[in-house]
């Protein structure tokens, strides 16, 4: 059979995908030595810049938030895999600066692995770089050690907290501070009503029963432990914000920042219904929901399913998440 | 088997829906009398207003674009389904003025039944209001009579050019005039993968065999006559530009909007990787392409595919497009 996917030949579908990009927004991105996407008109180098790096397949995250008020620059894998330190290593001596760099690294081994020795290079050479390393994930349960927890869609409006902050010219210790205080508070928790299929193997990854969703599981389909015959979206949504108002630990009188990011097939229709029951946990707790989004930022294939991301706000993440932000896929 | 959707009552799928999008959107839109969706903040009375009509379903649009710089109103019917006469005629009581309203109508039966009746009623009321019929869609042939000829995503940047125009002071009939020029410009091809479900009754809509694709499917699975063997996202994109082209008029030296409407399941990637070679094609015939875009902007359900959009652009148009919006699903 074949796949059921406009695409090419398959070993080009990462150098295909961001020359569209740079394309469509031309105004906004460019693509800098092959795999390395970057700001069409670059911050002024007295600010911090803010990259991040991670493996396509997952768009418009991660490249689609590159643009005035977020990322400085994004460093691309192929389909699901990490990029590699020298590219990363590239990225990081092009955005050299005094104010220096804070890094963001979700947490999966490969991403890891390919920061962890780029960071290490880049001392050598005298670079000023910082990391902030994601772990949104509650799927493995709220107590879970901040290692087995993987970075998931998190990352985003960590991108538009810190981007703002660097963009209002924040030294790098301000930003860790502010970074690392979001870090802390934002939980995520994944659900999937299908698997997906791999784009440049065609393979199935993860098959889930007809009749059965799986609450927990990860966004490269690992598993999540929380299989359930299929529920209605008052009662997952509900299932779904108990946890992550624990992990949290957002309360009454609390503002608090809720997001539910569609991962492919799952209609915009149903992130709204979802959302709409969350929300209402929500304000029934006394927890002051603002702001909301509901759509796809950070994908899986055209798998069925969606991330529900909460975050509890200080004053400084509300300040810099209403602040301007000029990327392709996330404006204000 | 179970429906895949995260859904409650099929019965109140569009009520919860509506609800949801003003919950997480509270500061840009809110829901009047059920089905009507209105800026959170009315526009000023001495400026045109600006609705359409539409079956849910095919979030975002159209309640989604509704907000400062594009539309006043959104008149919702339920899945796939025309909202009728009475709501858009309580619409239209609403944003009476002397300035005029302009109704956008896609070329669908049950929007046009509802849309006539609802204005010969508002015309025996003294409400000042013209319409525009939308008809886009080139399945059925690029000669094809326009009153065979369905709307399909070509309102969402229509929307923006009059809804900026009338944002701008713009009079009615200056208003009537630069969108017209946009309808007679602007030409839209669907191609399908899969087939998708129909949210409330649980049933397929069109099925596709496991190879076979289908170029100029109307957005409820009507047939558009193209099937064929799945082609690569470059055949494919070549082969829908070609007739766009001659639709649009489009020629060198013109500026062109280009959009690839994902409407549904197909993933941000593929639609980047078909908008790298459509665009290619237009500059390769010295066309200015500019502005462009990648979304979900106008969905059915879960169905793979997507719209390919295209208007040749006058200098009204341009500016149009560019001027600040501030809506749910559409911010410049």
């Amino acid at each position: 059979m074949a796949m059921k996917k406009f695409i090419n030949d398959p070993a080009n579908l990462t150098k295909e995908l961001l020359e569209g990009l740079v394309s469509c927004y031309k105004g906004k991105v460019k693509l800098v030595s092959d795999r390395i996407v970057m700001r069409a008109t670059p911050k002024d180098e007295s600010k911090v810049a803010i990259v991040t790096l991670g493996g396509s397949g997952h768009e418009p995250a991660l490249s689609g938030y590159v643009g005035e008020g977020m990322l400085d620059a994004s460093v691309v894998g192929d389909v699901f895999a990490a990029p590699g330190a020298p590219k990363l290593l590239e990225a990081l001596r092009l955005l050299k600066r005094d104010a220096g760099i804070v890094l963001v690294t979700l947490n999966h081994d490969g991403d890891r692995m390919s920061a962890s020795k780029a960071l290490r290079d880049a001392e050598k050479e005298g670079i000023k770089v910082r990391e902030i390393v994601t772990h949104d994930d509650i799927g493995p349960g709220v107590d879970a050690d901040p290692d087995e927890r993987r970075g998931l869609g998190g990352c985003v409006p960590l991108y538009k907290v810190i981007g703002a902050a660097a963009e209002a010219g924040k030294s790098l210790d301000e930003i860790m501070d502010i970074g690392e205080r979001f870090n802390r508070h934002v939980a995520t928790l994944a659900v999937a009503m299908t698997g997906c299929t791999h784009p440049q193997n065609g393979e199935p990854i993860t098959v889930l029963p007809d009749d059965e969703m799986e609450i927990g599981m990860g966004q490269h389909g690992e598993a999540g432990g929380g299989r359930t015959k299929i529920l209605t979206a008052d009662e997952t949504a509900a299932r779904m914000i108990a946890p992550l108002m624990q992990a949290s630990g957002v309360k009454a009188g609390d503002t608090a920042l809720l997001i539910i990011n569609g991962v492919g097939a799952t209609t915009l229709m149903e992130m709204l219904i979802v959302y709409r029951k969350a929300a209402q946990i929500l304000a029934d707790k006394g927890i002051n929901v603002t702001p909301g989004a509901c759509g796809e930022y950070l994908t899986v294939q055209e798998m069925a399913g969606f991330q529900m991301i909460l975050c509890k706000l200080d004053a400084d993440h509300r300040e810099y998440l209403s602040a301007p932000a000029r990327t392709p896929y996330w404006n204000a």
